[in-house]
């Protein structure tokens, strides 16, 4: 499409690598951005520079937030003694969306993968057993239903045995196969009320 | 979902205002982008930054591009005595990558609707008569094939027809109540080589 003209092509290119973006759709929401330019394209300019400018990863659980640590491990309201394993941020946004957990979180950054070389070493797994060691009461394994979750929710049970901490995972409201960032509110909470002791 | 913040918040919202992208999927793009800050985040809002700067609407044709006239007016190989009547920059984006034509365009910005309030004088039709009268041998109604744009394009035969300049409509390869942008190459193709004189 040389007709298009370099800075717009660049544009598209980027838009199209966001997830559930195409290149057609990447082209309609350029033009979109175009037509709005101070209403939207400008905002959106200044949102992703300060953004990537402000926002950090916790040094404690691994959430993304303007500090660290971040502002559900400085609340005072959220039980320290509860600490919920995710996968993603974006399933600790799913689960603070269900508002069913009122503990803090830790955010592993991703699943064991053999496939894509994903090891424990490239997880976010040693602070958590240093975590652990601090008094934590309990440890609600919320990976996905996923065979890479299920592997890694089986290597944090072993892992985290010795420490003789109690240790829990969502019951099976989670359908086989589904991600939790792709479940209504209802199936999540109901997860979260029915979780069973490992 | 306090716990997102504002400037995480503030991004998934302006993101879920591009087509194509829902508050899900918006937030799923925020997550995207704030993991490849450097690779994706930074360069799109240079990019954005930049497009904004850049890129005008061209005074002849309404089609978008760095310079005015633009890369399509100035191109002497384009034929300038064939003229392609389209509603949007969309569409123009689609013929051009159909490669079918090789005249000049004019964008009229959008389609009739009594119902949005969009007459005439809120597109660019005024300026299309003027450059019929300088020498055009056929005008190409190609409106969307929806109400709207076949309401707009009997307005502009009406227009036109003083002039006695020649006009054609793309034929029936269009699907009615389809949009230009969405069709494939063959069929735009084949919609361009069967137009009929009206």
């Amino acid at each position: 499409m040389s007709t298009i003209g370099p800075e717009i092509e660049r544009l598209v290119q980027l838009l199209a690598r966001l997830p559930g973006l195409g290149p057609r759709s990447a082209r309609r929401a350029t033009l979109e951005l175009l037509k709005k330019r101070e209403a939207l394209m400008e905002p959106l300019a200044a949102a992703l520079r300060d953004a990537a400018a402000a926002i950090k990863t916790c040094g404690i659980c691994g959430n993304l937030d303007t500090s660290s640590p971040c502002a559900l491990c400085r609340d005072p309201r959220r039980d320290a003694h509860l600490l919920c394993v995710v996968e993603d941020v974006a399933d600790l946004w799913a689960l603070e969306r269900a508002g069913v957990f009122r503990g803090r979180y830790h955010v592993l950054g991703g699943a064991l993968s053999a496939l894509d070389g994903v090891t424990p070493e490239r997880l976010n797994v040693a602070s958590l057993a240093s975590r652990v060691a601090e008094g934590v009461d309990e440890v609600i394994l919320a990976m996905n239903a996923t065979v890479e979750g299920q592997t890694t929710a089986h290597y944090l049970m072993d892992a985290l045995a010795p420490t003789g901490v109690k240790l829990t995972r969502l019951a099976h409201g989670v359908p086989v196969g589904g991600e939790l960032d792709y479940l209504d509110e209802g199936t999540l909470s109901a997860a979260f009320k029915a979780r069973r002791s490992l």
